[in-house]
């Protein structure tokens, strides 16, 4: 066996990703993990007091990675909006996957309050960033939020369909749902955008 | 203890949401179901090969309760059409836990392709119930599949949000938006219908 070169919190969130995208949210138990970081337990419980810590820790990671590739516009930019988005749909096997932890996590945080805390943070981003965009086409600022709410929304529903009817939502037909629901934000401009 | 009335069947599908709503996909064990259930492991394999198969009857049976209740227009009717959607958006204790159930079933389809059926079932009614109301709205036949799905999107990314961040979405907001995205599908339409 080579030696392992990340970090232990690194190696154990990545399990923890690892087993949510392969076996699944019932399979999420510390042993597995363990087994799958090649730690031992008390390594993990030494750095996550339970497993809700270990989880967020996991997701958050996630997120930050994703955070790190996109770049969002500060103005109403059709092209880059999509763009943006465009990262976070499961185009391909390994986006997927990463949707595929998200799915796990959301079913998690039902019955774990803590757990929220990570998609309080990632929905006041994404809305954050939207918001940026939409704000820059001249809606009244209620308008604007009320948009960049039900974009988030949509985008979520797109990314959970694409996940759960693998076949009918093509990477193709994800697009175009995507760049519809961007275009939509444009119609309603008082003033159109550079990209419209 | 009062003698059960229900079928054996009905107990432990209710069960299984009792369970999956209150405690969460990772304790959906036979055990936790046998108890809640009142019932013996060996009445459930009795009546259910694998966890499966009595998850699917007991998402199934859900569906149908719901199903029993909607009525959904024949013609593009705004009220009927928001009415019908309302019987699915949790804006109430009973309506969240039962979306909570779904939520967890969606994370465990991730890991068998056997469960995909119900959703599958499902999703395609949805979509057939939209269809049909929006193609009185004069569109293409592909446009008005295309607008379908994307309603069944949007509509269900609002179920999971609204589940994930009740704070703020509030019923109010719940059914601001969901009255937002039928009247997104009116507004696109060749010919105004009868609530238009």
């Amino acid at each position: 066996m080579s030696e392992p070169r990340q970090n232990p919190i690194e190696r154990i969130t990545d399990a923890v990703c690892d087993v949510l995208a392969e076996q699944g949210v019932t399979a999420l138990s510390m042993r597995n993990v363990a087994a799958r970081a090649d730690a031992t337990i008390g390594l993990i419980t030494h750095h996550f007091p339970n497993r809700a810590a270990m989880v967020k820790a996991a997701v958050r990671a996630s997120w930050l990675r994703d955070q790190a590739v996109v770049v969002w516009p500060e103005t109403a930019d059709r092209a880059a909006v999509l763009r943006a988005v465009k990262v976070f749909l499961p185009l391909d096997a390994a986006r997927r996957r990463q949707l595929s932890v998200w799915i796990g996590y959301w079913a998690l945080t039902q019955h774990d309050a803590g757990l929220h805390e990570i998609h309080d943070e990632v929905y006041a981003a994404l809305r954050g960033h939207h918001l940026r965009w939409i704000r820059t086409l001249g809606f009244p600022p209620e308008e604007a939020e009320r948009l960049a709410d039900r974009l988030c929304v949509s985008l979520d529903g797109l990314l959970l369909y694409a996940l759960l009817y693998p076949a009918h939502w093509t990477p193709e037909r994800q697009l175009e749902a995507a760049r519809g629901m961007i275009d939509d934000v444009f119609a309603r401009a008082p003033r159109p955008g550079p990209g419209g």
